[in-house]
């Protein structure tokens, strides 16, 4: 299985950075990982860099937006089970995401309702899927 | 106006604890910001300790917990706004919080329904209640 992370612009922060390679790292014990940057630029240009990778791809792709559906983190592992497929997560850059990026999703993944910084969206998903296969494999992570 | 944050045990990872300091820093523009720090030990013993110092508290005082309310960061604003108290907030440690602790609070708050990281929920929540005082004060970080 394959999870690919595609997201809007390099993470800049030092710290936030350094936790998303640690969750990788992390992940990697699972699945094989993939990450592919989208050069942060203007809101359309984004857009079409965003939905040509997406058209590229062919696992079940969630696009992470705050008004998205909300899972306990259980649930989002038996979400993961049940889709049984490559994943691909899709994070907005500091703008937010084009309404034609949530059109390609399959569906709309929501962390929290709350606003926050898309570098802390980063590091958030990739610890919710590192949980989520904690939680698959009934490993002692998850609490 | 005051906030306090009410934490069980220190953070040990040096990433978080960067960003909890970079956010109470901007936080302080606004507000006098406290820390207090529960020893991790025992459950019931931290429990005991977090209904002594919650009792000295005079400030509303939101506890957090994933089955708690869910706000939108403008939501969570205007919630703070319309308090108009000092704040105090606690987050639980690893072992997550005994219920005679939820029982003290004025609110259960969540950040999200999943579960995560409690050194990860003390950055997520300086980070919202900045965000909140910038929506307050029409800044510019809020989008």
């Amino acid at each position: 299985m394959n999870v690919k992370f595609i997201a809007v612009g390099r993470i800049k922060d030092s710290h936030y950075a350094a936790k998303v390679d640690t969750f990788v790292t992390r992940l990697q014990r699972f699945v094989k990982v993939g990450f592919h940057e989208i050069k942060e630029t203007r809101p359309d240009k984004e857009a079409n860099a965003l939905c040509a990778a997406l058209a590229r791809e062919n696992g079940y792709k969630f696009v992470l937006s705050e008004e998205g559906t909300l899972y306990t983190s259980v649930q989002f592992a038996r979400r993961i089970e049940t889709i049984a497929r490559d994943l691909v997560f899709v994070i907005g850059g500091p703008e937010g995401l084009h309404e034609d990026v949530k059109a390609g999703a399959d569906e709309i993944l929501s962390l929290s309702p709350m606003t926050f910084v898309h570098e802390m969206a980063q590091v958030f998903v990739v610890e919710q899927v590192y949980r989520a296969f904690t939680i698959m494999h009934n490993g002692k992570y998850h609490k």
